[in-house]
């Protein structure tokens, strides 16, 4: 039960949803994480670095995920990390990816309007 | 940084929404959290204790809350935990708590209409 | 895969190991964890609240633990919470527990010379 | 206080210990966390895929760290994650790093001797 994660940040493109050939819902999505930290030197609160996931959500999450979302929304969100590494032709490198298992609307920017589902986690 | 937890769950008890004398507001609800577990003998996942806490939210996230969520709602929390012991009369015990950074709807069984709060993070 | 915590502090008890009848072995401490935070007036940082946790490790955990842990040292615990009601004649209260996955000497305050364990994850 | 992360596995490399021209003491090392899962199939736990990451301590937990760990050994460590993109030369890719706030011997696997050094968290 290791490498689970949260993270508080901003949806960073819309929500792209794909069915699989087996019929399985998936919803991807880029997620910036910016870290706020205090800064001594001014006495206030500043933007530290921003990291970019993308975040994975499949089955009832995916179709809620891709009717829900847009870019620019504040969320958070909790799943498994997932290290990749990925190649191309030419080029390699390593994709950092979050397989969710909750994802939501973070109160602390805005209000929201729930709906539930029927059959959910189908 | 310690003591942070991420609890998904579900809302037990309709937001009660209150303002300090000095004006902060504070949003309480009851949460539980059950654990599913995949059962050997059965071959099924099935339900195991549950867990109850009480979330307590501050500021726009306290609004917000109080505003959005009911009881029976599928939530996302993440924040601070706070056991703390308690005294009243003859009887006492340990409440635990959690201060919330991030509430959102759990989209694994639900869909949301979110809309940006002026003067978010007041 | 939820209310998993990982908390960071001293041990407040020596351990107290036990075997049950069917032959399970568990061992028990008391985990104090405080809060660090940067006070802004003194421009320092200080000590907050204190958490307090019954940690339970169980089977090859459960043994190296109790061979391994003393009063007062360092530790980082990952685990499961567990908020338990009991009730002992005419008190009742909750407990906070942590069911650990992985127990291990904090780094961050001193040195370790770490031996496997013949037959781990028994 | 997003993006922490606790992960679980086998150090994969020595650590490799450097100080800053500024005299800020560094440890880094590769780590490896293996996902356990419970295979349907074969009613048996089962091997998943594998994460790499880049653990870096600093100051006094670089210091301990570079003189307890030896690459096999089993560790939990819990910190902040760092997406970072990198480019030398032809070649860019992303490198997935965790700031560690606390590193430990895992006593599922093993047993461990503990010292306290002076001037901890120096």
């Amino acid at each position: 039960m290791t490498d689970l994660v949260t993270v508080v940040g901003v949806v960073g493109s819309d929500p792209r949803h794909t069915v699989t050939a087996t019929g399985l819902p998936i919803t991807n999505f880029r997620l910036a994480s910016t870290r706020r930290y205090f800064d001594r030197e001014t006495g206030k609160w500043a933007d530290g670095d921003t990291n970019w996931f993308t975040v994975a959500s499949f089955r009832q999450l995916a179709l809620n995920t891709a009717r829900s979302l847009r870019k620019g929304e504040r969320v958070v969100v909790h799943g498994r990390l997932r290290v990749r590494a990925w190649e191309t032709g030419e080029r390699s490198g390593t994709a950092i990816e979050i397989d969710a298992d909750s994802i939501g609307h973070d109160l602390s920017w805005g209000v929201a309007v729930y709906t539930k589902t029927v059959g959910a986690r189908a």
